[in-house]
């Protein structure tokens, strides 16, 4: 299937003015609509498309937040009635169940790309958002096959992955992987709210680790977390009943059996995720490099790191406290640790695994 | 205060190991003790002390599991009876209740170094291992304070910021940003061994951030939260109330005021974490870059990413699933993000931010 012919993007926030963006590219004719006309006004001028308007587009991707979605995909369905019709919100049931009965669904197929930046609007579009990423794709019942492979199209072309999921798998997947994280990092973060600066003094990359995600803003988590609620609900709950079987272990008398099973089935859980590229998660050992807090010092040990031969596999750095140091934590590959501590340690760097 | 003429470190696992390695830099006479010759003798080929045995250390550090320091501590006060005692262990109220009206106790002050890494036993150990690091110092009701300048000045020989905390405040503190975080890791983490693995392909960084400290070693975990359930249980009983209420939340009908408390408390609490050391969190802005997964690519990212004088204020590589790249996100002061941009932009690539 070549590039469609003509896209039309309703919606000129982060996802659709990307979208725009990354068809651009493919030098496919899109066409833009929004309701804000600043934000249609910053789509046009970043050159994601026209804002003239379009007689027949062999595709519209419904780009609006969740709530507005099911109206505006069965308004486009009855304006271009030859048109396949997409939308890339974060839940799925809600708007299959409000599309029911729809004329023209048999033309809808929804989408839901796993990308996002710290940014919203169209400003803080870009084309490359959706490289690598998984974009989920999500057929109703009644959706054509040609309506499934044009928007499986689309995923292609702005250089995603498509993954093939039913509207209550896709919601189920996105608690897990995502909701229900993102309440349990905000429940914890919420206790620093009570406890003295000394305490959080002591705080390290765990905790960083564990409430970076609770950072975000409220608002989109609220309309997130609003429309899954059943999915979220159904996880919490589960998850409530393993709380309740450690807080009963950690009585006056320790259960130890029963909190280690606990600690057993979240160890297990780690090394389900999949690793590098979706494939199983290889060992790595780390290694430590403390360094200078001046411009060029991560230059300098990247330059000395890759002279090593040794491939990178994660990275992280750590600010400490007290001092203009950091901590930055290399992760290689078992057998590279050792040839990356010499080649450092020769070159002058405290490295140490 | 000069570095004391000679220390008795009993318990060569990592941090023994270390504190001793680390007091070798700076000249210090370093005795040697282990219950598992194995241990000792690795300790003693990495050069961090001798085995010979010791009439009169001036500073014992015991550095055994937890349930064996009250035991230790009691015999270090007995058998040198003019040295300053301490421990490393990772909870300090029910060290000192086992130590109640132990001879010689206005002697020893609790010490608890906040570092570690993946690995354990004396290979593992590092002189370095505290630099930056908070030394939680702990005096007893009873302790000298020559004795807590020993101690003191311990922490600083190797490299360490000295806190000071009394007991209860140090359990709290430690539940709050290691012990709970670990816990609530590990559940969520438990959530995915039911989950059937086209829904963990969705898993972003987000989520890979909640669970990654619930993948280090149960036994261990076992022994730091058996020690400190009441702090733990504590702050787990107060962190379900509020699971309770978004729970509550997410019914048929959504409680959006309630839930928005829940998020708000969260993100204000991820403001209270002590930003790079130590100051207030600067705001940052992040830039991304995809790049090959090829030995040497991170080095060329960061000698680019040094030539433009923009100072990184952190860095992920988050590897994307089905392809082989990665995205690299640079954290910088808002002000260096289009200068970076746009340097790496000229450069070849594909910033955006």
């Amino acid at each position: 299937m070549t590039a469609p012919a003509s896209v039309l993007v309703i919606g000129c926030g982060l996802i659709g003015t990307s979208t725009a963006l990354a068809l651009r590219e493919h030098d496919v004719d899109v066409h833009l609509r929004d309701t804000d006309p600043q934000h249609l006004e910053a789509a046009v001028a970043l050159q994601a498309g026209t804002a003239d308007p379009i007689d027949a587009p062999v595709l519209v991707v419904v780009a609006v937040p969740p709530s507005a979605v099911p109206d505006t995909v069965r308004a486009a369905l009855t304006e271009f009635p030859r048109a396949i019709v997409t939308d890339v919100a974060g839940v799925k049931l809600p708007i299959f169940a409000a599309l029911e009965g729809a004329d023209g669904r048999e033309r809808f197929v929804g989408g839901h790309p796993m990308a996002g930046t710290e940014g919203s609007g169209p400003t803080a579009g870009s084309a490359r958002l959706f490289e690598g990423r998984s974009w989920v794709i999500v057929p109703g019942q009644d959706s054509r096959s040609d309506a499934v492979q044009r928007v499986t199209h689309l995923a292609e072309t702005v250089g995603a992955v498509p993954v093939f999921l039913d509207a209550a798998a896709h919601d189920d997947a996105v608690a897990l992987v995502s909701h229900v994280p993102h309440v349990m990092s905000g429940l914890v973060a919420g206790l620093l709210n009570g406890a003295p600066r000394a305490h959080l003094d002591l705080a390290g990359p765990g905790l960083r680790d564990v409430t970076r995600i609770a950072g975000s803003g409220t608002d989109l988590w609220l309309d997130i977390l609003g429309h899954n609620a059943a999915a979220v609900r159904g996880q919490l709950l589960s998850l409530r009943e393993t709380l309740d079987r450690v807080i009963g272990a950690l009585g006056d008398e320790v259960v130890v059996p029963q909190l280690a099973d606990v600690l057993d089935a979240g160890r297990a859980g780690t090394r389900r995720l999949p690793g590098k590229h979706g494939e199983a998660r290889a060992d790595t050992v780390s290694v430590f490099v403390p360094i200078a807090d001046r411009p060029g010092e991560l230059s300098r040990l990247f330059a000395d790191t890759g002279q090593s031969g040794v491939n990178v596999e994660d990275l992280r750095i750590d600010h400490e406290r007290g001092r203009p140091v950091g901590l930055v934590e290399i992760a290689v590959v078992a057998d590279g640790a050792d040839v990356l501590v010499d080649a450092l340690t020769d070159r002058g760097w405290p490295a140490y695994r």
